[in-house]
């Protein structure tokens, strides 16, 4: 069974917002066995939606359609559908009931503009949408399935979970879609691809293989679809432990698709070790990244994010002598920040960066994107320049990675 | 000029890595005068890349498509490209010696198959790729323009920024596309069109009207084409400036798309004041946001991450009592938290969050979600408690935003 996401709204088009909506929906239609074959994304204009709905639902038989519903006049999801399927709109009473409950709880006045919001298409069925106030639809076309829902995130979500999902279960029998990711460090993708040709030529037609390159790492994805959740299973096991039986093994990362983050949680959690984190640089980000993963208050102790002087001396223990000599982005300092974190909270390792994120801040020795780095662990430190290029952003990103995987490294050495 | 952007990968459609690159494209073609009329996300196999390469030739002058040229199997545009254009691939002793060069810098040895990689289409152009293997290609088809790149993010990029962006802005005359976004906070957005409706409804052809509500705000967007950039950019001042004359000034957060921790730079940097953050639930999220934006080390000091009860009570202050007799999640706690950070290095504003992200962590009274937020200034301190729903990153993200909200206000207020 494959379906088609139709993401509507200029925002998207113009690079205003991401598209975050379509990779929740594709992990959840994935998980109950639906297949996305495509994702469209199109403007808040009547004959590109038309258009849009009409090439999809040749494509599919499962369309579900975001954003649009709003009470606006730019948007005109429902005005194309009605021309599109030649329907009217009705008012739901059930709809105008429901959101004059939901208002009156959170205080908000009922207005006439919100019974606009109400209507839904003559051929459809309401989806309830318990976090706003348009409610999804239901659309049941010569065989095939058009849902309608509004673009704002946990509104859309909400009305997945609850109504589409279940909805798209019980209609059809669908497969088991399973994938598992190896992912692979420090190897090019062609290397990875001769090691693991055996397998690869060597697949069934039910299970793809698949490379996902980026900064170092390499992601081998097998994706398998199959009547029997049990033997899909095994099957797609089997063929990962060959994949990670044929590469060199100080190169597997990890044999799910973990992210860095995650893979360092395992190994702290099955160590029972702890980290902390001083940051400058990167402000935050590596805390974020470490206290993304469920669990980890287990491991993780706690940061400083030392931003000024003042903090880097006071909080951290930095001389003043190394600030003076060497400046903030600087090999000494990095380390008296590393250990300064380490001895502070007693923890087993510990990470640290300082740099030059840009745009300001550079000098004639210390360029933009300069930025050093430093891991503490039982049995000493290892520190690392890197030079990040690109954006702020970009430069908080990069040397995040990169400590992460130092930290990894060292991890795996004790 | 309209422009199709053409995103291939399996990757995207079971939602493993979200589609950024797309983002960024319709940023940069926008900023020299393409709109982008479509995105379309199709699977790595032939027949779905050569359909949406036949349907978006049908709607636009400029097709950009990206993933697919890499080394291993599942990497199919370049057939796909061939079969459509009816071609073959020709070799470029130029891209030899390019890729054997960039090697022989990184200590990379060139393989066999790396030729493959630097195969390009008979009817192209080479775009050449300085932080990759492949190549991008130009192609030239009936006053149509092909451009092939790869989906790594930092490789396409280099070729957009070096190639493609400079050979479309030479190659067409094209207008000025302006944005200027109006952020409105605490109203819903159907409040918002009404007191906007004069604007909304007198607006010339060229210039366009979008509503994007999201958390609490309403972003307000108006997006204008034009030949003369000066004249265009008056005009959506203009415009701009009557939507906020019409609006409760109280409920403006900016006159143009700045995010939160954007504003909150403007106004601590305007009123030369400092900010210092301690984070529990929230993992250095916040910190993260405050310090994305450039420029923020002239008001952030630091922050402490306290995961611990030991960070807590040692670096921030916090005392044993309140957290045996009341625990980490608590108004006690998130105050002694705001206040520790503030005192301890001196900052004019602070903020403080302590809550349970989930999966774990929930008690009887305290479920999941369940989060503390403190924002201090020089008169006085507030406090708020949220439900936030959803995965833990919903809930670390919804408690971020909301006291950011939080220090927004009371910056205002001072």
């Amino acid at each position: 069974m494959q379906a088609e996401l139709l993401t509507i709204g200029d925002e998207l088009l113009i690079g205003q917002i991401i598209n975050t909506n379509s990779v929740w929906m594709a992990q959840k239609l994935n998980s109950i066995g639906v297949a996305v074959k495509q994702i469209t994304t199109v403007s808040d204009q009547k004959e590109s939606i038309i258009e849009a709905i009409d090439e999809a639902l040749k494509r599919v038989d499962i369309l579900l359609i975001t954003g649009g519903l709003g009470p606006t006049k730019d948007d005109i999801t429902k005005l194309a559908l009605c021309q599109y399927f030649n329907v009217g709109l009705k008012k739901e009473e059930k709809v105008i009931a429901f959101i004059k409950t939901n208002f009156l709880k959170r205080g908000i006045a009922f207005l006439p503009v919100h019974e606009g919001q109400a209507l839904i298409l003559d051929n459809s069925d309401i989806l309830f949408n318990h976090n706003g106030t348009a409610p999804g639809m239901w659309i049941n076309h010569n065989g095939k399935i058009i849902v309608c829902m509004p673009g704002v995130p946990f509104e859309m979500k909400g009305i997945m979970v609850n109504e589409v999902l279940p909805r798209i279960s019980k209609q059809f029998k669908l497969p088991f879609i399973i994938h598992n990711t190896i992912v692979v460090f420090g190897m090019p993708e062609s290397d990875v691809a001769d090691n693991i040709a055996l397998v690869e030529d060597n697949l069934p037609e039910h299970i793809k293989l698949a490379y996902l390159p980026n900064f170092g790492m390499v992601r081998v994805r097998l994706s398998g679809t199959g009547a029997n959740e049990l033997k899909l299973r095994n099957e797609i096991d089997s063929y990962s432990s060959e994949i990670v039986r044929l590469l060199p093994s100080k190169h597997i990362g990890a044999t799910n698709d973990f992210k860095l983050e995650e893979i360092i949680g395992q190994l702290m959690s099955a160590k029972n070790q702890t980290l902390a984190i001083a940051e400058s640089c990167t402000g935050g980000y590596i805390s974020h990244l470490i206290t993304s993963v469920p669990g980890s208050s287990a491991y993780f102790i706690g940061s400083l994010i030392a931003y000024s002087y003042q903090v880097k001396t006071d909080m951290l223990g930095v001389s003043q002598q190394t600030l003076l000599a060497y400046g903030a982005v600087s090999e000494e300092c990095v380390k008296e920040m590393v250990l300064g974190i380490k001895n502070k909270v007693n923890s087993d390792f510990a990470i640290s960066t300082t740099g030059i994120a840009g745009p300001g801040g550079a000098t004639n020795d210390k360029p933009i994107g300069t930025v050093w780095i430093a891991v503490a662990g039982p049995h000493g430190i290892e520190t690392r320049k890197i030079m990040g290029n690109g954006e702020r952003i970009n430069v908080i990103e990069r040397t995040a990675m990169v400590a992460l995987d130092m930290l990894r490294h060292m991890i795996l050495k004790n």
